[in-house]
């Protein structure tokens, strides 16, 4: 998928909806993906990122040891994929094979975007305090990509159990709200 | 409204889809509404909830003083509500009138119940180590309520600028994820 590069300052416009996401991790020669949806934007720019990542995951592992990650988005075409990542295990299985997802090289950190997905998001690990009790990490985006040709993107939103809500219609209302 | 109380560990079922939601306060006789969208599930039960308040408004210093607050869920029918009070000031404007909302009271917490709002996440504060830094609390759903009339609710998702995202079609994948 051809990308452009987006501004630091737009990064917020694409986890604020609150889609479903694919985190994908490297380290020590080791990658995997992972499904996440309790994320959240926490600064406009730099932009700032936190979620939780259950130290359940390999990814958990692969995170804290190399300290970088690429947030990628998915949409309604890739639905099947973001379950089965979802409920497959990293360490035995090379999830980019047995789902059909090409890796592409990011530009600032080993995990690598997931070329299938309409948005990638190169991010840092900066503060790591509520880790150790709730598996909340905080991550500085640091490189954006976007497919410039989908404006309004059918991105997932997980309602449990594999219901997902599909992105809808777009409205717009006069605001000074950034 | 007509509202059920709704299992506690359905709460994130409502929030993870990343809808943005209206905030009430209340402390030493002042209530306040605020629009918010960068919040985050972070525990399944008890449901713990992160989001970020910035300290610009005058809702921060309703919840610092009273560590309590109410999550209110509105949908398209509020759009206009939903921008409105993200863009005024609560110290000098009664929300409520200005917006023709319906406070109601909440059954643990002081401030108020939006009662348009199809459903309301009566809320403790629990965690304010991230507070000083980036503004992030950590909350507790003590209490659900939801309209149980509204199974796909058009739930309104900021994409930045008063452009929304309204939740579009549900789709069911066989899945294992919670």
């Amino acid at each position: 998928m051809a990308k452009r590069s987006l501004a630091l300052s737009k990064a917020y416009t694409l986890l604020e909806p609150g889609p479903v996401v694919l985190v994908t991790t490297a380290h020590k020669g080791r990658t995997n993906i992972m499904t996440l949806s309790w994320h959240c934007m926490m600064e406009f720019e730099p932009p700032l990122v936190g979620f939780v990542m259950s130290n359940r995951n390999d990814s958990f592992d692969l995170l804290k040891g190399s300290r970088e990650c690429v947030i990628n988005i998915p949409t309604r075409v890739l639905a099947k994929q973001v379950v089965g990542v979802g409920n497959s295990h990293g360490r035995k299985l090379d999830k980019f094979a047995a789902f059909g997802l090409t890796a592409k090289s990011a530009a600032h950190v080993k995990a690598p975007l997931i070329d299938e997905c309409y948005a990638n998001l190169e991010c840092k690990v900066v503060d790591t305090r509520l880790v150790n009790q709730y598996c909340f990490f905080i991550l500085e985006v640091i490189k954006a990509w976007i497919d410039p040709g989908q404006k309004n993107p059918l991105t997932l939103h997980h309602r449990g159990k594999g219901i997902f809500m599909v992105a809808g219609k777009t409205i717009k209302l006069p605001s000074r709200m950034k």
